[in-house]
Formats: structure tokens, C-alpha cells, sequence
């Protein structure tokens, strides 16, 4: 890491990289790092490097109008919906929602699937009434509710949900319907299959795990929804400014966007949200059916119906095989393998970039694993 | 910018660049781009490139605490101060500071020398009340106060300066002297020069002038302030818990954080502040001279004693000449000469990572360029 070290001269990019099932900041495509390194240094011939040039110059607004543009085309969104490149995360997005769309006279809906949505609800009781319309604690969020598990309130501000759940491993199989505008947090889930966002009123997601580097939150909202927004509210928390400001309304994360840009491109070149849906379901399907067919010594967290294609959460028969477990995958070239601190046991992440053949081998591996240790 | 261009696999380091003059995001050190380059593929030989790390694990850690620990020293402070990566720009600080320290039944002091100012005030307002100690308006701005023009409140709950106004080239030349505690808005000359951060209670910078890219902010606090900050607050707004949780209470912006790490280094390699500020009077003051020495052609726009040693803003005798000078100047490889939006004119940005023989260049061209308009 010492800028003194020989290898600063030479970007190499053949160097060996190793399967990485991080949780998030996650795996990026190979293609957009190489495209990264190079435009570091000088992007569309301007002599300047794309985090150097002024967010008001034409380089950065032609990144991020196409950014915005293969969004569109990504969520099949038209002039109703703003899409805004914002700073904060989702844990940011917890606290500006009710901040803009709550208050005390007013009531929001919230399924409640996990730490997150935790966090989301003791952000929305500062600003007004929350109603928990789904606990999933009582079954330790083992699965996100089916429609007549939903006690909705009459004429909810809005109901929130969180599509897909890191730290269980639970992900919703479709939309939830809900009466009232449609808020969804699409954090660990964005862009891994057909988005719906027209059943959406606001969905959110922080960059880190399908769409880029940490540092921008992708919010998409039917503009509709702002006319009920409070007021006056700081500039940097109202989404009515950041709106009429088209992202700009301060210097934004010019190269989290840029970055967004080029995974943008690289799903649609990969054949868009339905291709990429198929091959999602093909590489969860291989680390589901090694928990599976493994005679027992493996077994999955979430309950079937309500399986995460983006986060496979499981257990080995007790702790020190799960450690075991990771220390081996590691020396295997296999990284971030160990469950979220809050709920133990393993987990793969792998979303939009991780390569099914690192799927492959993973699934090689439990096999030969438990062999050896059933 | 397509992602399919030839470019893409070979990350060219030989290539040409230009003299970027621009106000921020600003040109960075070619050693730290050359270190991303490389890093974004792969870094400390981990498998697993700079964006893609978590950041719970081990190499973020590092490259976190040595973020941190460069910045302390380049700061000079101790225990006594916490340092903050967070998200959002100087301009949610405008909001943070007074909706943490600011009541309606308490005054703050601001001291207003421009646009960033105004902002600052307008955000202080929704929270408390607010005293404007100095009005720089009544001289368009062209000075920043000294002691005797600043009428401070009693009590006041914090005294709020900016250091560096880029929009009109002015800087103080020295940190002003409050009864109450002192807060910067430092985020166009941050580093720069020593920082005497031990005079602050609070410094804040955004990282895309002289730290890094944008969509980091840099806030260096002091922690005794935090004994008299409201409650209860929205967990990303609250100062306290972004300390209690080290600049990870929700996932950081890792890699604005890497790049301003390298950048830290970059300048303690380079000799420390006080070099820094030694390169900065020179650079500076070879633009200055050739306004000074053109025989009326050119005309300064901040006054001369608060001249700004990192915009150097100024004009030609007319407004089409200016223009004609930003594009004759582009045509020569200077880009980002124009002045602000809200100021027009000219302007020329020369931080920290600006080299003299672009200071050099532009001084020649300027003669030149009265010569044949003058």
C-alpha cells in the first residue's frame, strides 16, 4: 500500500484475482475495472482523469446523462420518475424518507425482515408514526411475509419494504402489493432481474453490491410523490431539491457514477435484466443444491420459499466446522465467506459480477468439504 | 467512453495530460493515480481489487487507519480531536453543524465572505439563530474581515468562518480569533499550508479540491464539543455516533477514503504543510505578477491582502476578451480558466496538486496574450 512500492510504474491486470464473496463493497466486472484503470488517467481523450474533471464540465455531463439515460432503459422508467446519484446510503435514504413523506399526523407502513429494516423504523419513529405491518422477528427472519402476513394500516404514507436481506438470506420472489405508495430498499437486490419500478413509488439502493464502488445511493422516485413532501427541509435532505438540481445541487460522487455508468452498460451488454435474472437463478441454484444434496451436513438459514438469489446464507453442523470452513476456503482462493457478525454461520454473496464458475467451485468445494468432515 | 473500445485492456499511463485548472474537482497527484491504477485491479496483493473489499475486513481496516493516523499528523492533533470520512459535501455540514449545536435558544456567529457562506447561514437559520458578524456583500466580497470588522454576539454557540472562498479568490491570510468555538468550512485550501486545527473545534472539507476525489468529506472535531450536541438526531446526522462508530456507521465511501490516504502521504512525502505552503506562495504569486505587472491589462478581484494563494481569479479588460483568453488558453493545453458561474471572469485553480510549470505556463501565455490584445 506504500506509494514507494515498485509496483505504482506498471498497472499490471493480469495478475491473479481470487473469488470474492464479499457482502458488499462486493465483486465488479472485470471489464469495468480495466475500463477504470484506464480513464483514471485520461477519460475520452480529454487529458484529464475522470475524477479530476469539474461536475459542471461537459466529460461529467455526458457521464452522467448516460448514466441516467441506461438507468432509464435498465428500469424501464419514463419522464415521470427522477433518478437521482446521491451521497449517504441507504442508511441516509432510512432517515430522509420520513424526513420528506412522514410526520406525526401521518402513518408508514414498514415490513419488518431484518437489521435493516430495524434501522429504517427507529429512523421513521423520530419523524412520525410507524406501523410494524410484518415482524418477521418472531420466526428470526427466517422468510419475508406472504400477502395475508401484511396487517396495512388505512391510508399509510407509504409502505416500506427491503427486497433482499443481506444478513438472513432472504429475498422477496416478486413485488409485494401494497395500497399505498411503494417504498422499497433494493440495496442488495438492484438490477439482478426485472426492477418493476413502475409498482414502485421511491426505490433506493447504496452502489456497493450490484452497481459499483461504496459512495453513491441510487434513488429512482415517480415524482408525483413529491408534492406531499414537508417543507422546508435542509437543501442536501430534500429530495425535491436534489431533483430540480438533476443530481448536481452540490458536487456529487463523480466516480461512484461514472462507475454506475459502466456496470449500467455492462448489464446491458450482458443481455439486460432478464438475462442476467436467468443467470442469477443458475448460480444460486448450484450452492442451494450443494446445502441441499448434502445428506444434511449443510443447511440453509432461510426458509426455501423465501431464498435470496444474491446472499446463500448456511451452516455447517456446528462453529468450528464453519470456521474450519472459511480458513479453508480462503487457502482455496475463495474470500468472504463468513456470516454478518449479528447472525453467525456462512455466506456467499453473489451478485450481478460474481462469475458462476467461482459458484462452481464453491459448490466443488462444499462437496469435498463435507466428505471429509461429515 | 464506450466500454467497448480498443482502449479498454491496455491502461496507458504515457498518454498526454493537460494543465487542468480547474476549481474541483481538481487535478490529484500523477503518483496517486498511478497507485489507483494499479490498486483497482488488485490491492496489497490481496486477490481482490481497492473497491471491492469489504469494509469490516482487514485491508480496509488498513487502509482506514493509516488514512487517519496521516491525517493527525499533517493536522498536528491529539486524543483530544476524532477524524471523520463521511458522505455529502461541505453542504450537508451546513446542515449537520447547526442541527447538532444550533437551538432557538442559541446564536451562532457567521462570519459571511460568499456563496458558500450564504449556504451556511440559510441552513443555520432552520435550526437557530443566527448573528452574521460580517457582511461582506457591502465590497462584493473582495476581502475576508480583519479582527475589527467582525461584531461577534456573546455567547455564541460557535463562531463559522470559510478560509478559502473560490468563487472570488479570497483567503484569509491567517486563522481569525473567536471567544467561541471556531468552525472552517475548509474545503478549498485545506492542507495547503499548516492547519492549526488546534485553534478549531471543528474542520470540515470536502476531498475534491485538495484531498482526493469527491464524494468524501474530511471533519476533524474536537471532541469536547459533542457534549453539548442535541439529541435525539438521525443516526447519519449525529456526529456522536459517527465517532463512537470510526467513520463506519454505515459503509464509507472506501474509495474517496483510499485516495485521500494516498494523498496524505503524497503530501508528507512532498515535505509537509509547511513545504506545501512554500510551493503554494511561489506557484501563486507567479500568477499574481503577471496581473500586477500586465500595466492595468489584467485587473485582480480580490482585494490584494486576502488574496487566495488557490484561486486566483482576475480579468481581462472586457468580457470578450475573457472569453477569447479561455479559449485561446484551451487551444494550449490550459483548461478550467473560466470563472464561476455566479462571478464570471476568470480563474485559475492551483492546489496543492498543481504543478509550478503549469503557474509557469499560464503566466508566459498571459503576457503573451495582453501583448496582443492590450
Amino acid at each position: 500500500m506504500s506509494m514507494t512500492t515498485p509496483s505504482i510504474a506498471e498497472p499490471k491486470t493480469g495478475s491473479k484475482r481470487i473469488y470474492n464473496f464479499s457482502a458488499g463493497p462486493a465483486v465488479l466486472p472485470e471489464e469495468v475495472l480495466k475500463q477504470a484503470q484506464h480513464d483514471i488517467w485520461d477519460v475520452a481523450n480529454s487529458g484529464i482523469g475522470v475524477c479530476e474533471h469539474s461536475h459542471r464540465g461537459k466529460v461529467f455531463d455526458h457521464i452522467l446523462a448516460e448514466a441516467e439515460a441506461d438507468c432509464r432503459t435498465l428500469a424501464e422508467i419514463g419522464d415521470d420518475y427522477a433518478v437521482l446519484f446521491l451521497q449517504g446510503g441507504a442508511s441516509l435514504q432510512f432517515a430522509m424518507l420520513p424526513m420528506n413523506f412522514l410526520n406525526t399526523d401521518k402513518t408508514a407502513d414498514y415490513l419488518h425482515t431484518g437489521e435493516w429494516t430495524k434501522k429504517a423504523i427507529n429512523e421513521a419513529k423520530l419523524f412520525g408514526n410507524v406501523n410494524v405491518a410484518f415482524d418477521g422477528g418472531s420466526s428470526s427472519f427466517d422468510h419475508v411475509p406472504a400477502a395475508n402476513e401484511i396487517n396495512a394500516s388505512d391510508n399509510a404514507a407509504y409502505t416500506f419494504y427491503c427486497s433482499n436481506n443481506t444478513i438472513y438470506g432472504t429475498e422477496y420472489p416478486s413485488t409485494p402489493s401494497s395500497a399505498a405508495p411503494l417504498v422499497c430498499d433494493a440495496s442488495s437486490d438492484i438490477f439482478s432481474r426485472p426492477a418493476e419500478a413502475n409498482k414502485h413509488a421511491l426505490i433506493f439502493a447504496g452502489a456497493q453490491k450490484n452497481l459499483g464502488p461504496a459512495g453513491c445511493t441510487l434513488v429512482i422516485i415517480r415524482k408525483d410523490l413529491l408534492e406531499s413532501a414537508n417543507t422546508p427541509l435542509s437543501q442536501m435532505l430534500d429530495y425535491r431539491m436534489h431533483v430540480a438540481k438533476g443530481s448536481r445541487l452540490n458536487t456529487p460522487p463523480a466516480f461512484a457514477i461514472y462507475m454506475m455508468g459502466l456496470v449500467f452498460k455492462w448489464i446491458i451488454d450482458q443481455g439486460g435484466l432478464t438475462e442476467i435474472a436467468q443467470r442469477n437463478r443458475d448460480k444460486a441454484g448450484i450452492i442451494y443444491e450443494a446445502i441441499d444434496g448434502s445428506g444434511g451436513f449443510y443447511k440453509g438459514v432461510a426458509r426455501p420459499d423465501s431464498r435470496s438469489l444474491m446472499n446463500v446464507t448456511f451452516r455447517t453442523p456446528n462453529d468450528d466446522l464453519d470456521k474450519r470452513f472459511i480458513d479453508e476456503a480462503l487457502s482455496n482462493d475463495m474470500s468472504g465467506l463468513k456470516g454478518h457478525r449479528s447472525a453467525g454461520g456462512l455466506r456467499a454473496s453473489i451478485y450481478n459480477a460474481f462469475p458462476k464458475a467461482g459458484c462452481e467451485a464453491l459448490a466443488q468445494f462444499m462437496k469435498n468439504f463435507a466428505q471429509r468432515n461429515g
